[in-house]
């Protein structure tokens, strides 16, 4: 019998908790957050934001009493405070509603920290006005959602995938809204032709409720208590009812970065494919941690509910069976992600030609890339869509280094298509003549995926 | 400058005369067809009879003036009668409207054999009789229809996919129809449990309007000069106003086998994979070839448009570059498809259990196989649906062999994702922390595909 306590209650420690229970019942397991509540999805905030899932209830996947069934203990409103390895404890304060708390110690045979992330904080003037929003936890979501709900503009500093799934909210429920990002392109995860696409569907479809202000950023916020709009590097001056800060997040590293926890060069905690530490009998996954990028062989980071999943379902096993040699591995990612905006799906895995590009400075690889914009079933279907799909691959070797598809036709599918490909190293040769299932309501009789391979195929052999 | 001959105007001939031309324009392409239209998608006559597609005339991708305009002549109503390698010469009869018709020689440097494939029509009585039909070509879909839009009932023979198409477009337009298998399952494609989900799926939607006989068979139509019912072996009689006969298609090989063309055990002609027959300058692509099993490496047949289409690619590039050494292989299929039944979907990829069990008697591989039923999406998403999903691996080497998924859900994705698996040979520990890209209105946390490979990894570490 081990006490296994976890630190975190949204994806990888709830995870963490019932895979290890199930696997070894006997143990203790103690599952410790701050918040409120636990276990929710967090990536169907914008979704609760949108009006496409009714109550916010719905996103909550398991309540403490539900773990209870379980046999695991919960304890809400814990924070962490602190990690003492040697003493194989942490400790934690309890704050209370009414403003109060206590410290509170609590051993373990094995420590997971599944701490997470938190929104990036750009340093502006006056960022603290209220209707300034992060988006991070439920509480957040529920104070958007009110806020948008008696606004008719509003501001969304940052332009990647959470703030586009903010501006369709904002969008559907007529309000102005201004996106402000620094780079020259919104959605900087995919190469700067797609994100072009994406931008021009997004004028094309709301242009009149949604205006761009790129390469530039918000200086100063203005207003005394309550935000009333914010001055660019430019020197425009905007106004607005509500703000949204989506410049993406930082994991949630200080803690353990204090315990003596090694921190990888992305800033998030480092563990090896078992989900270790460098200190004995403290794990992390999720949020807080960084991965190694198949393709590159190199540190990343990415906050991303699917991965915390997979990362807490393997340590919940290895907690256990470790100690018999036995364990699962988790060997790295590729870095996919998708989103859309109303009917237009964008999705990505891999490196971009951008990022291959900057690989390929200290690398033999030789990056090249295919572009495709094909119907994504047979064309005289009459609900057939466009799609785009590029495809990246290393002109040396062949083998595949990444893709994007974006479209209102069924991108998605193709990008999935793609992870196992990239996973088994299959060279544009091997892609070539994949033989997709194909019928006219499910796709065309050559793949756009297929057309693109094609395409790269002429480059390699010239 | 050479002179290349393509038999055949469905999928691989007229693609294969495309690209031929492309490759070098120097070369003369004559392409001939016993129909009296040319290019057309046959896999689209269900979406026309359906009335998916409003007009047959969107199914024909490219006419004979398309052609003339590429530099390619087309020939309508000419039968080929007569393969003649020693003379690399070809003999047709030209039929014309009124009957008459004369006998045509035709010369070739390389000739390329696109005959396609026939219905497979089972010997009995009274088959011939009127409103009795077969769907290939083009003439018949347009006769079906018409038909259709007359009757209250019909009769189904076989529980294929062709089969499956038009009874979905039987019970759109209103019919009574019954559905008449020798196996006992419809969907022999699939496992048994996975044909048992897609019929329940039919008659709990139209159990008013469809009648599955099972394990049983026609022995007779009833009628003098039209067709009004039939007599099954069990010797139920059943009266309808029309049949369609979708008992599976059959290779056209008769005329290549009477040339001395090598005709494999599938009976399809055999092709290397630079799709060369036995006969130098004789090549063959599309329904009228046996394709190589690439999980089992033996001979399957398949008469798929994909296929075609990226064979006849392959050939109208070899006839070109073969005699500079370079040719482009085709290695192989999977045995990939996909239809659906209204919004329900059925998707396969490389082996069944069933076959995986066949291919196990005569080598070292252990089938083992993991069924799934979850949400295509989060379950919180108002759209998500559910989706079965089964996958088949080796227990020995932990390699995939296959897998099937079907539902309301996208269960097409999941396969396509598999398609690539298989063709890289990934065991289930490769594929079980795929980086599959995530959002709640795409897929789950933890896809059903890995909820799946899950499963598999428990069987094979027992």
């Amino acid at each position: 019998m081990k006490k296994i306590v976890i630190i975190g209650g949204c994806a990888a420690g709830p995870k963490t908790a019932a895979k290890t229970k199930r696997v070894n019942p006997d143990n203790k397991v103690e599952l410790y957050t701050m918040e409120n509540m636990i276990s929710y999805s967090a990536c169907g905030m914008p979704y609760y934001i949108k009006g496409t899932i009714p109550s916010y209830q719905n996103l909550i996947i398991r309540t403490p009493e539900d773990f209870k069934k379980q046999g695991i203990d919960v304890f809400l409103n814990h924070k962490c405070t602190q990690i003492l390895p040697d003493e194989k404890t942490v400790v934690f304060n309890t704050f209370k509603e009414d403003g109060s708390g206590e410290t509170k110690r609590v051993e373990y045979d094995e420590l997971v920290l599944c701490v997470g992330s938190k929104p990036y904080t750009p340093k502006i003037k006056n960022i603290n006005l209220e209707n300034i929003f992060h988006l991070k936890m439920l509480d957040d979501g529920i104070k958007i959602k009110e806020k948008m709900e008696k606004s008719k503009s509003a501001i969304i500093l940052g332009g990647g995938y959470i703030a586009i799934e903010i501006l369709e909210a904002f969008v559907k429920n007529g309000l102005q809204v201004t996106i402000v990002e620094r780079n020259k392109e919104i959605m900087s995860q995919f190469d700067p032709e797609i994100s072009a696409i994406i931008k021009d569907y997004i004028i094309k479809r709301d242009g009149k409720q949604v205006d761009f202000i790129m390469d530039d950023e918000i200086m100063e916020f203005i207003g005394t208590k309550e935000f009333e709009g914010a001055v660019t590097r430019n020197g425009r001056i905007l106004h607005a009812d509500m703000c949204v800060i989506a410049a993406g997040v930082v994991p949630n590293a200080e803690l353990a970065r204090e315990a003596g926890i090694e921190i990888g060069i992305t800033g998030a905690i480092k563990t090896d494919n078992r989900m270790r530490t460098n200190i004995p009998h403290i794990w992390a996954a999720g949020d807080c941690t960084e991965e190694n990028c198949l393709i590159t062989k190199k540190p990343m980071y990415a906050a991303l509910g699917t991965i915390a999943n997979k990362q807490g379902r393997v340590v919940g096993i290895n907690v256990n069976t470790e100690e018999k040699g036995v364990f699962e591995a988790f060997d790295g990612i590729l870095g996919s992600a998708v989103t859309s905006y109303f009917d237009f799906s964008m999705s990505t895995t891999g490196l971009t030609e951008t990022k291959a590009k900057i690989y390929a400075k200290n690398t033999n690889v030789e990056p090249i890339s295919a572009l495709v914009t094909k119907r994504d079933k047979a064309g005289y279907m009459p609900d057939s869509k466009s799609i785009t799909v590029k495809l990246i691959a290393d002109k040396r070797t062949g083998e595949l280094l990444g893709a994007q598809a974006v479209g209102a036709g069924d991108a998605d599918k193709r990008i999935y298509t793609v992870t196992s490909a990239l996973k088994a190293n299959l060279t544009v040769n091997e892609f070539l003549h994949l033989d997709l299932t194909y019928s006219p309501a499910f796709s065309s009789t050559i793949d756009p995926l297929l057309t693109a391979a094609y395409k790269l195929k002429e480059q390699i052999d010239k």
